[in-house]
């Protein structure tokens, strides 16, 4: 190992931590694996994980926000000892931060937030990195963030934000950003496909994968998805949120920030997931009572 | 038959102009009506009405906007005479006015138009109107106007509002505005339904009614609405839209005024009446190909 | 006194404190005030409030929302004794509630939330009241809604929606509806000033008072405000918000309720408040970047 | 000149239209220019261009849509030929091109629209072009579009999207986007830049550029725009619009096209132009009347 390869900890081997593991090892680091799945894990549970790691011990967490990272981070808070140093490099919401920030400092253990985006492309590509927490820390994890970021200018794929939490903020931002993004592809795209004169949906957003002012990477996933199923036949009009949608819009408010897209995108979402809108229910039943207006009954 | 009362032709007899032609005759008036179904009507088409009218004739056109008002105004300008006068009373776009009352006047037609708000309670509780045109014709069928609107101060629910269109374009702005409030009162509805610890959402409406800042005759209907439906069970959340919401979307767009509140309440009837959202489907297929996030299929 | 009357505390005389002390009175019941304000205050503090009172004594508190009402509810506790009752009828954020009833009820004082919707017109209109809290709670303090509510059906401007908390979610929500409501009417003001062809606004507005789909109380004050001042002239588009609205929206991210007419409304009176907006300095920044369009200069 | 270069004509030669022949003239093409400026114009007027082009001619319109484009195609209807081709590549409402197309054909002139992609950055990096019109016309352009493209493959940045019209239809669709995008990107400057834990915000943007899924040219352009005015202090939040947002909601209305979001960012322009909100000032008054709540006046 040269002087700028590390051995870190990495709990939570799923899509996103099983690829950076993975890019990691291909950058000369070493990476030992814990998941509550065994077939995937290269240790039987968290304290082996820490017994197998150098001191000062440094451990990656990427696992589901909420309850699972706070069970991680009580988990590690007993097995891990002074100056070891945790990340947390899943979707947790900023406010969080401080508080396991603060736990784990009890006994000394220092603790950095880093927001990753990249999704399943990170492996191939490098992901991009927002970082919070305090210098020294941040430059001692630099040879891990340089070994998952694209390769290249560091300015372009990496941010130290600010102090712990400021990692995360970035990244619910950017989450927020993606989602306006989305949906403002997805107004186009069904713009583009009520009109009959249209006649190559799919080739009109592929030509503006070059020379537009539109282009970007979605638009280049945008052409993907319509690949095979030009028409999204196979796919229903349902989608989830994973929180950082809402944490936005909650800054937004906190904030006294308007934020009319990133809402937009938000509310359209809820909507998606409704079998029927009860508010929709109401406006149709007032306009009977007004306008003695016929009404659609359930299922009709 | 004293001086205040007067004989009108009415054509169009569906349940607004069957409503307003009982309230004219309950006022005294004299209402002749023409519709093409022959059980309500008087008369059997458009040249008997015209042949049954005291000169100057006045006819109010109460039928649907657009080719149906258009073709009963050709019609009408080929029976009328020079000083008779023509009333649109329908939801016809202010834009068409300025048309019908050019074509009209080819022949010496008088035209007037006018915005009626009250649905199936007019007939009990009076219409609010809203009259565009030239002064000495407005004045001229005031003793109609006074019999269609409520009883007491005129200026509570007649108004002149401007010349040819000006009528149209004010109760397209009152419909506008209408929209937005009943998807007000729809969110609350929605908000008060999601949360298990609202016992009686009806009966919070219900305490609405009196003393609160969002009373108003909505809010009545809406309490009647959940009488005897309170979760809206035989009710789907389809709602139609007849074009004056779409207008004063396109005029907020004309004047560059910002209507956020008015265009949403128009765009969540559109979406009401979609059975899969191509949006929809594009957002769930971009976070599929970024993410791997899992989709569901139609009909899932 | 009867049987029905009663002998209660008042803490806050500002606006609404001082009126509903006032409509208290004037029913018959008996209202020992305290405020901060020596000058409206019956008595010099909380606890010479507390020993006029009669056994169990009841207090309504009708301070802002947030940090005071949390210290009175503290300096209550102090001084109250078991089996005493506090109402809060500020707009307390629903999620304060439980934890004022679980303090107070350590030292066994009982609690119910009371949102209370009317302004300055309540002493002579009468209040909607939305009640949170048990059933023997709120059946004790009915002489005492009964006189703040307007006269008439008890079930027009009263509910009992539910545990405590349920109040002032109702209220919530009523204010959040309020927004949107305020909002479409402000649009369509806004609508009708821009068209030229629109010769009376206000009159507009006035007709819309009987009769049409429109009508409500706040028409009605529209109405007033545009009496003295018919284009807003002397009024600045500066518009606060006091939590209300900012928490309905919380509670529609929550509970995955879109809510986009409320939410416009809420963003519109942020960027109210805006000397310039950082998101347009960035679209005009981006234009000028891609499109070499000129931007103005702040100031110019 | 060898077979695949062409000579032909360019009518308005500003910042689009100069940057386009210069790209022409680069890729081997003769193009002569015309522009009401004598001092960039290559011939004197619009029949000396039309004398200097071989036979059958093609003339490429590149002047601000509406009247401009209208009087350019009329007078080109005056001199050109039977056979001869116009393109109009300005940002033409779709709904324009028939009547310029029907008006051409009376004298047998062909017509294609093509809606033009990339702003002052064309000339460098190449343009993303969608045409519209007959399949033969198209072909015969190829020369000239694959000049304007990028280079690589030609599916990335051209595309022939149906008939006449359907071109300038999918270049509304895409600004219509990039209204949606820009707004979504802004808001995300104004949510970091309002906390204060955020320390590098144009660090932040800068560190999307790469791996993220947020990454476009137009985040790019944004970093550059912050590189020397990372607080945008020389910028008034002030934003034109020149019509395409406006036609993309148009045509979501006509179409029943819920479009939140596209539509939340041209209000957001027609906002950021007005030096107070009518509708604003509205919702002060209301609040006034109803809570006795306080207003500004103007200048306060």
């Amino acid at each position: 190992m040269n002087e700028n390869t590390m051995h870190i900890g990495m709990i939570g081997l799923g899509k996103m931590g099983a690829n950076m593991r993975a890019r990691l090892i291909n950058a000369g680091h070493q990476v030992t694996g814990y998941d509550r799945n065994p077939e995937v894990s290269d240790v039987a549970n968290v304290a082996e994980l820490v017994e197998k790691l150098p001191q000062p011990r440094i451990v990656w967490i990427m696992v589901p926000s909420g309850a699972p990272t706070d069970s991680v981070v009580a988990e590690l808070k007993g097995v891990l000892s002074e100056g070891d140093l945790v990340i947390d490099g899943g979707n947790t919401r900023f406010s969080d931060d401080e508080r396991h920030s603060a736990e784990l400092s009890e006994k000394g253990i220092r603790f950095v937030d880093c927001g990753v985006s990249g999704g399943v492309w990170g492996l191939q590509n490098g992901y991009g990195l927002m970082a919070g927490g305090n210098d020294a820390d941040i430059a001692e994890l630099m040879p891990v963030f340089d070994a998952l970021r694209p390769e290249g200018e560091r300015s372009r794929s990496f941010v130290h934000v600010g102090d712990v939490g400021a990692g995360h903020y970035a990244k619910m931002v950017h989450n927020g950003i993606e989602y306006g993004m989305m949906q403002a592809y997805a107004e186009g795209y069904e713009l583009l496909s009520a009109k009959s004169s249209i006649k190559d949906v799919r080739g009109t957003f592929a030509a503006w994968q070059e020379g537009t002012v539109v282009r970007s990477w979605l638009l280049d996933l945008l052409v993907e998805a319509l690949k095979d199923d030009p028409e999204l036949k196979d796919i229903a009009g349902y989608v989830e949120d994973s929180g950082e949608g809402r944490w936005t819009v909650e800054e937004a408010i906190a904030n006294a920030v308007p934020a009319p897209v990133i809402t937009a995108a938000l509310f359209q979402r809820f909507a998606s997931r409704q079998d029927d809108s009860p508010a929709n229910k109401m406006v149709a039943a007032l306009r009977q009572q007004f306008g003695g207006h016929a009404v659609k009954r359930p299922g009709e």
